[in-house]
C-alpha cells in the first residue's frame, strides 16, 4: 500500500507517518520509484504500537526508539527480558539515594531482585524518601499491604509471559510494563472513588441538596 | 530563623528557597528589616513537602502550587477531597475518548465512581485503547485481577484517611495519591523481578557461567 493508505489504515496523519519514518520509529517501505514506497501490514502494526507507546504509554521519542530496538532484538534469556524492559523505561537516575531501606524491605519480603538494576531499587528508595520528606508516614503494615498487592499482580503477569518466541516474550514484557502502568494508576483512583463513596457518601442525599 | 538556616534545615540551597518564594510555593517569612525575614518551622515543613512533590512526586511547579492551595483550603466534605486531588493531579485531558468500555467494566465490578470526573475514567479508557492499539490483549480475567488488587489497595487507603481535621485529611489524600503512585510502580517492577527469578532463573547457575 501507499503511504496515504497506510496512514488511513492506522488512523494517523500522513505527516505523522513521515515524521516517524524520519525518526526511525517506523521501518522504511520498499522503494518502487525514487519518490514512492510500498508499505505492508507490518507497517500498520508498528504504527499502532508507536502511537500507543508515545500516547497512553507516555514515552519520549528516544525511549520509544530504544524499546522498539529491544523488541526487534530480544535478549537471549527470558529472565533478561525484564531487566532490558525496566532499564529502557527507567527515568534517568537521580542523585545518589540511600538503598539501605530498600534492602531491608526486600529482605523482609524475601524478594529476589536484580542486584545490578540499581535504578528500580533507586525508584523505590526515592519514593520512600519523598514520602518521609513530606511527613507522610506509611506504616510498616501498609507498606506490606502494597507489596502484597503488587506481588499478586506481578505473579500473574510473569506467569503469563509467552515462551513460544523471544520476540513475543519481549513484546509482552515491554508493553506490559509500560502500558499497564497507566492502567493500574487509573484503576487505583477509580477504586479510591468507590471506597470513598462507601465510606463518606453512602447516606442518601437530602432533598434540599438534590435540587441544587 | 534566617533564610540560610531554613535552607540548611531542609537541606535545600538558598537559591532554591528564594525560587520557591518567588513562585509562591513557600509562604513569605516575617520581615524584620527591608531585606531580612524570619522563618519558622512551618517553612521547614512546607519546604520538605514542596521538594517531595517536585522530586519523587514528579509534579510541575504549577501543579504543585495548585495542590498546595487545596491543602491550605480544604473542601467542605471528606468525599470531595478525592475529587479535588484527582483533578489537580490529572494530566490534561486527551482528545475525546470513548468511555463506553469503562462504563461496562465499572458496572461489572459494581464500582460507584464520580460521574462528573471524566478525566480519571478517560485515563482508564486511554490506557485500554493504548493496549488494544498496540495489539496487547488483556484478557477479562487479568483485568479483573488488576481491579481486585487495586481495590484492595484503595480500600485500605480510604479506611486510613484521618478525619480529625479537614487539613490533615486533604493532606493525606493528596500526598497519598501523588507520592504513593511511584511507590506502587517501583514495587510492581521489583515484584516482577522476583517472580521472573522464580519462573526463569530458579535453576542453580552452572559452574562455567558462575566464573564468568
Amino acid at each position: 500500500m501507499r503511504i496515504s493508505q497506510l496512514a488511513a489504515e492506522a488512523d494517523v496523519p500522513v505527516a505523522t507517518v513521515k515524521y516517524y519514518l524520519r525518526e526511525k520509529l517506523l521501518h522504511d517501505g520498499v522503494l518502487t520509484s525514487p519518490t514512492q514506497a510500498q508499505y505492508d501490514d507490518s507497517h500498520v502494526q508498528r504504527l499502532r504500537l508507536v502511537r500507543a507507546l508515545l500516547g497512553p504509554g507516555g514515552l519520549s521519542v528516544a525511549a520509544t526508539r530504544d524499546l522498539l530496538h529491544h523488541i526487534d532484538h530480544p535478549p537471549p534469556s527470558a529472565h533478561q527480558l525484564l531487566g532490558v524492559a525496566h532499564q529502557a523505561l527507567q527515568r534517568p537516575a537521580r542523585a545518589e539515594v540511600d538503598l539501605a531501606p530498600v534492602h531491608t524491605l526486600l529482605e523482609r519480603w524475601n524478594w529476589a531482585v536484580d542486584d545490578e538494576d540499581r535504578d528500580t531499587q533507586g525508584a523505590l528508595a526515592a519514593a520512600l524518601a519523598g514520602l518521609r520528606a513530606a511527613g507522610f508516614d506509611v506504616p510498616a503494615d501498609a507498606l506490606d499491604g502494597y507489596a502484597r498487592a503488587m506481588r499478586e499482580v506481578a505473579e500473574t503477569e510473569i506467569a503469563s509471559v509467552p515462551t513460544d518466541s523471544a520476540e513475543s516474550a519481549v513484546r509482552y514484557v515491554v508493553l506490559g510494563t509500560v502500558l499497564i502502568e497507566p492502567l493500574l494508576l487509573a484503576l487505583r483512583r477509580l477504586a479510591q472513588q468507590d471506597a470513598s463513596h462507601r465510606r463518606f457518601a453512602a447516606r442518601p442525599t437530602p432533598p434540599s441538596a438534590a435540587t441544587e
